[in-house]
């Protein structure tokens, strides 16, 4: 293990950079649903995410949102803004789908009337359970004000996100950030945007991690075609 | 079943007075927990939880708060405003306790930096799923104003027991409110307040349901403690 090693998660390794300023972000080819407990290993799955990430960023940084990405370095790296992460999961939802049917019911791909903002608490042991804007100034993971800047900045790079895929006739569902605070004390959007971490339909068809939970065929195919959209996006 | 019945819950029925001005509250005997998974009858329940709620709300009412209360009819009957309730269980939890820590972890007992007020939606279906504020608007349950109002009243509601049962030695953990909506279209605050619906303590001692949770022995001993502190209000 290299001593520039910070930490290995279930689909990224993330180490310092070897000039100390950055950080790299290795994509694996892992991909996981239910909690760890469905894993498999797909060929070029760290290629497609880490490059659709790296293009989804780099077409948000242009828009004045600010994002963790520097570089993509092929195939399957992004050099990235050295972040203290906040532990919390921030979904943007414009449709009801997955754990908000399971927890509310109604029905897959519903409208919500406006798009909704959900925190869950990234924790292995109770599950990421769902915390309201009050816990967390309560549970002290961030204070109130930091809690409403990040919904302000979850929602519009969602809507960001939402307009780019409509232009490409594609549905987004469903969104998740994570953020970290950057060396300037500014809040950073960081982790990944790939269809491990969105819900994205187009006349039906399923485009994201859906297809993997739910054992629909290969999820590579779909990754790919999300992908060569993407590459609309210049580096 | 009387024309005038309206509703009958797992330990209450709602029935129109005679006069048809108001709704009549019968408190049943019936002790339940673990989402309806126990169930036993327990003699004097009705009255205790009866005598308890009204003379707590009669202190809030002299307080200044919106109750539902209007008179206690003993042994277990309470004569109290109409409302059209909301469809919401209100919880002001001073330290951590039950779903809280379930769901968050921490330790029973354990202080909270500030008061914490939590959504959970009515839903047997559902299983009374936590709800965040954001949520209740998109769920077309009440609008941000309205639930803010909520929040205040709960809080300031919650302060007023603590400090009425703090004189009296005892500590309280947590409450759950209900509230409705009135003729005059004012939140009122509905249903029960009781030791089936708070955490109470004195001196690591349990006055409340828990102790039929965990079955700890008769409850309705530490009830009438209770019922027998909160005589000193007078009706």
């Amino acid at each position: 293990m290299s001593d520039r090693f910070l930490y290995e998660g279930k689909t990224k390794i993330v180490e310092i950079s070897e000039d100390g300023q950055n950080v790299i972000l290795t994509f694996k080819d892992d991909i996981t649903a239910g909690d760890g407990a469905k894993h498999d290993v797909m060929s070029s799955k760290g290629l497609f995410c880490s490059e659709i990430t790296a293009r989804l960023m780099q077409y948000l940084n242009t828009k004045g949102v600010n994002t963790m990405f520097l570089n993509y370095l092929p195939p399957n790296k992004i050099r990235a803004k050295k972040l203290k992460m906040i532990p919390l999961e921030v979904i943007v939802r414009f449709k009801k789908a997955g754990s908000f049917v399971r927890r509310y019911g109604g029905t897959e791909g519903e409208d919500l009337p406006s798009p909704l903002v959900e925190f869950t608490y990234k924790s292995d042991v109770m599950h990421d359970p769902l915390v309201c804007v009050e816990h967390l100034e309560v549970m002290g993971i961030v204070n109130k004000s930091i809690a409403e800047k990040i919904i302000e900045e979850a929602k519009k790079t969602a809507m960001l996100l939402k307009e780019f895929f409509s232009l490409h006739t594609f549905e987004l569902w469903d969104i998740k950030f994570e953020y970290g605070v950057d060396e300037d004390g500014n809040i950073c959007l960081g982790d990944e945007i790939s269809p491990d971490t969105m819900r994205l339909r187009k006349s039906g068809e399923i485009f994201d991690k859906d297809i993997y939970r739910r054992d629909l065929g290969n999820p590579m195919e779909k990754y790919e075609v999300v992908l060569n959209i993407c590459r609309s996006i210049l580096l």
